[in-house]
Order: structure tokens, then C-alpha cells, then sequence
């Protein structure tokens, strides 16, 4: 059975999972590196080109983070995690992550501005859909074959297939920090934890992972 | 060192310390009592009358929740913690504690309408004082001598307090609910981690314990 699968999606402790102000050079506003210093020293994210050459941790946080490859066959993500501009397409943009993306599998953009398929190297391929979460997830099944499907972020989209309850497990990372202002992710939500299996392990890091697996 | 210290307060995973709604027989709101139901087995809140005569539980609920009356020397609490009503008194209440409440010492009830003092059984009394956080605590630390001082809540009163920059040492707990609505603890309170050290750990309960240490 294909999951829908949620990882490495960090939030401070009040909530948001991006600061105010995002733009090309602060993708996360003011929330800066915060959220995602946990993850940076991890062997996946030096893999992924965060740090350069480090041979990079292992340990709790690396346990986490090392999930989010292994039986995906798509992500969905939204147009902001895309790209930075706003409304119609600046179409020489082809995303943040140069020629050979990270994610090696076809990539979903929620977007209300369709634009043709970019096939990238590497296996990543960029889709773009003016859909709802059900028909996009729908879409990307189709796409995945018997894989899981990936819920890339940012804050709206995972927010948005948490209320369509589209979502079979989600990882969390709660950081200690209070960012006061930006995106926040648990809106609209009261009462989604009777939905899912909820648990916390902290980190000599000092964030909090949580799991989340929906309830049958 | 006299400190000024937080004990045992809740709050919902998208960070309300109460519910929307409260009143005489919902003090929590629309919360009920989902935001203590980790405390009522242990040791320490059966004590307080919580569930009548069972022994309680000890372990890591426990252990965190016993520490809040020792080394005190009085608390400070918001007026929506002592009673119901808004505005002018009824001066038949007392308190939602009986004649001997579970606080054996000098209580500051900060309020914009001060009234008499209340002597109650057991060394408890009620001194209702209008004052900012910082006269308030003045007038507490007079009150109790080397003892330290606990900012008893509500959410608006520990906010206001760490606003003030007064804690010394705070105990929050992470209940793995969505609330959704009611009063946020982190408003107003960014960057607030830069002024203290953060722990946490997880119970079997499914809370999260969180100890704020001030840094110097």
C-alpha cells in the first residue's frame, strides 16, 4: 500500500514553519538557517550538498533525516517551495537546485500557473498542476507506481493535505526557538490528533523530532 | 538566590495554554481538561485532591510535576487563575479551592480591583494587588523571605512575566494536541530562546517535557 509521507518538516516551538519576509535570498524570511540547523551537520544533508565535503553525523537527527529518500517515487511540493516569484512564471527559473536536483523522481508543483514539463538530470522531473491536494495525489500515484508519495512542503501545502486528511505519516521537527511571526502550520487543524499516532524523541541537538501515523 | 519559577504549565502542540471559552464550569475553555490529563495520575495531583484516594503514579510525569511547591515562598497568579468573573467582585468568591487550598503561602492575585485580604486555612492567603509584573514581584519577594517565587499562570500572567524578562526557570509541557483556539503562550515572545537554555523529554504519557533555564 503507497503512503503519503511527510519529512524533515521543521516548525519553532510556536508553530511556523517559515519566518516572514521569504524571498530569493532568505527562502525561509527572517526565520534565517534556524529551522534547518539540526539537519545541516547530518550525512543526508552534507550528501545533499548543504556543507560541502564533511563526511557528515550520524545520531538521532541523522536517523530521522535519512528517511525521506527510501521508497519515494514523487514528491509533491508548492509553487513557493519552487521558486521565489510570485503569479505568472519567470520561465528561466528552474528551481533552487541547479541542473541535478536531489530528488531523482518526478516532482509535482501545485501551482494556478501551468507551464510544461522540465526534465531535469538525475531522474528529476518538474510537473506543474493547478489541482486540488486529492487530485494532485491522485495524479502523483499515478507517477509513483507502488512508491510512496512525498509531501515536500512548504507550510500551506502540507497544511492543506492535512485538512484534505491526505496524510499517512509525518515527521516533525519541533525547534526550540520562538520565531513570532511568518507561516504557520497547525491552523485550521483542532483536533488532528485524533487522527494520528503521536510520538516525540528528542535530540542532543535540541529539537524534537515527532511522528505522526495515522490511526486505522 | 531567590528565583522566580514556572511549574507543570501546559500547553496544546500549536501553543494555546487554555481553550477558547472559559468559564465557571470550563476553566479551560473549549480545552476541558485534555491539557492536565497528563498530571492527574501522578502522585503529586492526587495529593492535591485531584481523583480521590489512589496512591499515584510515579515516573517521569512525576517527577517533573512534584517540583512545584518546594522552595516556594508564595506565588503570583493572574485574576482569570483565581476566579471566573471579569470586572468588580462578587466577594462571596474565594477561589475554586475551598478554605484550605493546596498553596500554603501568601498568594498575589494581580487585579485592576483590588479587595481585602483573604486569610484561608492551611498558611494560604490571598493578597489582591494591582501592579505591574515587576511591582508584583517586589512585593512577593517581600513576602517570601529567601524562598522563591512561581508565577502560577494563566497564559497571559507567564507571558507577561517572560515579556518582563522576570523568569528565572520555567517548566512547560507539551500536550500533542491541536487546540486551535484560545490563548497563545509565544505571542509577543520572539526570540525568546536567546535568553534561555531549553531541555526536553518525552514521557510515556505522550507529553513533552520542556525545562527553560535563563541563561547568564
Amino acid at each position: 500500500m503507497s503512503l503519503v509521507r511527510v519529512h524533515n518538516f521543521s516548525i519553532s516551538i510556536d508553530g511556523f514553519g517559515a519566518g516572514e519576509g521569504q524571498q530569493l535570498d532568505a527562502p525561509f524570511g527572517h526565520a534565517g538557517t534556524r529551522l534547518l540547523e539540526w539537519a545541516l551537520p547530518t550525512r543526508t544533508f552534507q550528501q545533499l550538498g548543504f556543507h560541502g565535503e564533511e563526511e557528515g553525523s550520524n545520531g538521532i537527527d541523522e536517523t530521522f533525516a535519512s528517511r525521506w529518500a527510501s521508497g519515494i517515487g514523487v514528491e509533491i511540493m508548492g509553487r513557493n517551495k519552487f521558486a521565489p516569484q510570485r503569479g505568472p512564471w519567470d520561465e528561466d527559473w528552474n528551481g533552487w537546485w541547479g541542473d541535478n536536483p536531489p530528488f531523482h523522481t518526478p516532482v509535482i508543483i501545485l501551482t494556478h500557473h501551468p507551464r510544461p514539463t522540465l526534465t531535469m538530470d538525475g531522474g528529476t522531473s518538474f510537473h506543474f498542476v493547478d489541482a486540488s491536494p486529492a487530485e494532485a495525489l491522485e495524479q502523483a500515484r499515478a507517477l509513483a507506481g507502488d512508491l510512496d508519495v512525498r509531501i515536500g512542503g512548504g507550510v500551506s501545502t502540507v497544511r492543506q493535505f492535512l485538512e484534505a486528511d491526505l496524510i499517512d505519516q509525518m515527521h516533525i521537527v519541533l525547534v526550540p526557538i520562538v520565531l513570532g511571526r511568518g507561516e504557520r502550520l497547525w491552523d485550521s487543524l483542532e483536533g488532528l490528533e485524533q487522527r494520528f499516532h503521536i510520538e516525540a524523541a528528542p535530540s542532543p541537538s535540541g529539537v524534537i523530532h515527532l511522528t505522526f501515523a495515522r490511526r486505522h
